[in-house]
């Protein structure tokens, strides 16, 4: 993972639909500007890779602790009706995996997010801080 | 994994959705009965588990290590534009992945599969015959 920091470029339609929030060793963590759902991602911070078994086999062991690390996160920050779990990439071909609390209240329940009719409402500023704090404090 | 066998009961839905291929040492390998796209699932052999996390950390070893043997075969064998990777479970909560090859002239192509307004075709017999013969050879 040494030479990710430097050349590592975030698919503009990321950058666009979410917010940073900090890197863990593989993944930059960003949520996604969207009030509806608590709805985060992992972009492991290399370039050309769409596949989880693009990475090593290391990477892909880091990428799941990872992704129970936030999934835990998740269960006890929400207790949401059921955690979404998913790499899907059929439109942004840079690999993410999408880590969405769900709730049988949500506008999109029991449908994927992904299907929602309902536009995105961004998030608030206050939240977008007091998730960056959070993050700041869950170093990995 | 001591007890699984004795005890496991699939959900009735993906008894209905599937058709059984194999077991590997932690998850009932199926394949769901739609001829629009290469569409696998993993079951972990154990009842009331509804999250990836909800399973030992040994167990979630063995899911990703499962995950990415059926992933490389996926590629393998039909040279897929993108894999879609997911655990949803907002309708059946039976932990369950998804495994789908997908193209960019499939029928939902790029909307994930589980919002395709096209409604499923059954495999024909000779497909799953393959399919069996070939998980009878892919063991974990």
């Amino acid at each position: 993972m040494s030479e990710q920091e430097t050349t590592f470029e975030l698919h503009p339609q990321l950058a666009q639909d979410s917010l940073y929030l900090t890197d863990w060793p593989l993944s930059q963590v960003r949520v996604v500007d969207d009030n509806q759902y608590p709805w985060f991602i992992l972009v492991p911070r290399y370039n050309g890779i769409s596949e989880i078994i693009d990475l090593s086999e290391q990477d892909q062991q880091q990428l799941w602790h990872e992704s129970a690390f936030l999934s835990y996160w998740l269960q006890a920050e929400y207790r949401p009706n059921k955690l979404n779990v998913a790499a899907l990439g059929n439109e942004v071909p840079q690999l993410h995996m999408h880590h969405i609390a769900r709730f049988k209240d949500d506008v999109a329940w029991p449908a994927p997010v992904w299907s929602a009719a309902a536009p995105r409402q961004a998030l608030s500023e206050t939240e977008v801080l007091r998730l960056r704090d959070i993050f700041k404090q869950l170093s990995l």
